[in-house]
């Protein structure tokens, strides 16, 4: 490799928005899609929402001459909805299941059936190795009585951990996605503290697109409007990410997005905004070298964000071994029923009634036992995060502890946690 | 590090059988268990099927000072039965759960309420990193005619592609535990091809123990004497398995097993025979350093291995779907079956026959629907596995085709692969 050596890379990322029979103008969309990928031929392409695996196919014919390699990652009943179009070959690809996925009863809400999931590709590009991570976590359907806080906290630390587990010997990584968080969430303050993944929007001096980098945008005619209600300029959930993990320096040299119209006119693409990112990957100058051990004011910050999911995490796990509880009462409560049934039928007086029950009973008795594996196979997930981060935690003061520098930052920290709780 | 480094390395590795009510003389074994472990003072010692999290709890108290460290491995409903204890101070850990584990309604077999997984351990000794991995895969119940091959086949691909992902900055590689997997099997093959992991048992050149290094064995007591008719000396089926990955050595000093017995005289500890290795890690001389790329007699084996286990997942695939049909149509039928029920109720006469059918058919139709979507998922996840497959063999066979010494040994792997069909 030349020391001048210089890579640019350009991405895009889009949750396409693509539910047969219910998201609006699919086929058009899907078919503008391609034509934009191959008219602007970018490096990597990944998509979210792609759940009709024959619109991937379809995309992978019209994508073929401009993409030769591409994958649809399967998983759930449904689908993760995740796929990649690349322009160069793609060595190595696997990919994770999230644990936990919300509630299978939550029908409406649909994402338990999807088995969302993180993709992994890995790519050999002029002798670097770049790991590139996609990915969609549990939408947030009530911001103010988020039920899924919980699982979406667990799913950040889970994609957070496969990230830094499997990345080790990558030169680049690079995480594309719908995170379903805002920068200042949890789940994405844990993401990048514990991954150490720098934020596209955040880095870059040429941006250009909707107002603070938004995602979801008022001017988009296929978003709910309802939902933005308190955002006046829209949410940003989509993101871009990325490091160098050793003699290697990258920067985003710019990021476009969409603005809740077609890139060349007409309707958007999706009820979400794409992303276009072109970054640059140089050998490190040695002043950007990143260090391999956390300084004291990014290992408070760490501490306090582990500190934090723990907490969640924990009110998690109470909640679901309540549910876990209750359905055991109910299920103590449906057998007495059906004993009770049964002596009616037997005594005669009532017989119809008691006959005419015993399909609710065993409904109830049924559901219940289904609602108490759930819930035990929850808590069981959530104590595996939990266990994770606390150990982290652990080993994270212990080396705060052993620099005495580090004992005014993890002050500052905690008085930082503690306005975050207070508001 | 020293040049002439050298650090042994004590592990231990058991399937504890500790099912709670059901395994005899649990309490019992597992103080024993403890004992011996504290007496023998091990590097590490992984275990499985310690289901109750209150042995685990116990056995912590008691190791607590000869094993500083220990985890437990918690998922699905009851558990995946993994933990370690190591007298090292353990780096971080987590776990990859299995996405296919057999089937919620094959109660009376329990595998899919377990969640089975691998459990992955970073230690750093004396300057080294260690990735020690435990696992246990889906039970074999009936060897003629086994329903549960394919996603046992998944299952070792999944853990072969967990260790290939996060082992790439590790020197030393461990996986421990209860593969349910014969030497010869092709979980076991594909598992060691694809992680290039050697068998502490083949190499070896000071093993004392069971017959044939077998872990499961007619002479313990515990062990159901039916199911090994067809094996004299026993099945081997729980391994320690190792490799060296970059400027390091490693062999296996000494292999002990227990035999039947507990180590010391008296009931055994387990159904299944202790693992006991001495393995040790030196600098790479440079004749062992272990090449990055696969030979051509390596990369037939690999391709023939890879085709196999297609050609596996594919059968399950073809299965699943055959199951996920038939549940479409017994759905449909359920429907005309309620359609009719209520017809009749509303039209008196059988009045009360129609009533009590309600049950079954409602019941019916929630069986048919749940069997559907779990098929549904099953194909899926068969599905993903597959095609990581067709991707690995594309590139394997690309390497190979590039490379004309290969061309024989493709061949005579290819008339291996032959002759284990028709067998």
């Amino acid at each position: 490799m030349k020391p001048n050596f210089s890579l640019p890379l350009r991405i895009f990322n889009l949750n396409c928005w693509g539910i047969p029979y219910l998201s609006k103008h699919r086929g058009d969309r899907v078919k503008r899609l391609g034509d934009f990928l191959n008219m602007e031929s970018f490096d990597l392409a990944l998509l979210e929402e792609v759940w009709s695996e024959q619109d991937f196919q379809y995309l992978r014919q019209k994508l073929l001459p401009t993409y030769p390699a591409a994958h649809y990652f399967r998983s759930g009943v449904i689908g993760s909805g995740l796929c990649v179009f690349s322009k160069h070959p793609i060595q190595e690809f696997t990919q994770h299941v999230y644990t936990l996925n919300g509630y299978p009863y939550m029908i409406h809400h649909g994402d338990w059936f999807c088995g969302k999931a993180v993709g992994l590709l890995v790519l050999h590009l002029s002798g670097l190795v770049l790991n590139a991570y996609v990915t969609h976590l549990h939408a947030e359907y009530n911001r103010q009585k988020d039920i899924y806080l919980a699982h979406r906290v667990a799913q950040a630390w889970e994609l957070a951990q496969f990230i830094h587990h499997t990345s080790k010997k990558a030169d680049v990584v690079l995480l594309c996605g719908d995170l379903n968080l805002h920068p200042k969430d949890l789940g994405c303050r844990l993401l990048k503290e514990w991954t150490g993944l720098h934020d596209a929007y955040l880095e870059t001096r040429d941006f250009k697109g909707s107002e603070e980098g938004c995602t979801m945008v008022p001017e988009n005619c296929y978003v709910n409007q309802r939902e933005l209600e308190a955002f006046p300029f829209g949410i940003r959930i989509d993101y871009v990410l990325y490091k160098a993990v050793s003699g290697f320096y990258i920067s985003c040299k710019t990021l476009r997005t969409t603005t809740g119209h077609d890139p060349h006119s007409g309707t958007p693409l999706s009820d979400h905004e794409a992303l276009m990112a072109t970054l640059c990957v140089r050998h490190s100058p040695p002043q950007h070298t990143p260090s391999a051990t956390h300084g004291p004011a990014e290992r408070s910050r760490l501490i306090s964000v582990l500190k934090e999911a723990w907490a969640e995490l924990d009110l998690g796990m109470a909640q679901a071994r309540w549910w876990a509880t209750f359905a055991g009462y109910v299920i103590g409560l449906g057998l007495l029923l059906l004993a009770l049934l049964c002596a009616l039928a037997a005594g005669g007086g009532v017989r119809e009634v008691a006959i005419m029950l015993w399909t609710p009973s065993v409904g109830l008795l049924l559901g219940a036992g289904a609602v108490y594996l759930f819930h035990m196979q929850e808590a069981k997930g959530l104590s595996r995060a939990r266990a994770e981060l606390q150990h982290m935690l652990g080993r994270a003061r212990e080396a705060h502890d052993l620099d005495p520098e580090s004992q005014a930052a993890l002050f500052l920290g905690q008085q930082e946690g503690d306005r975050s709780e207070e508001q």
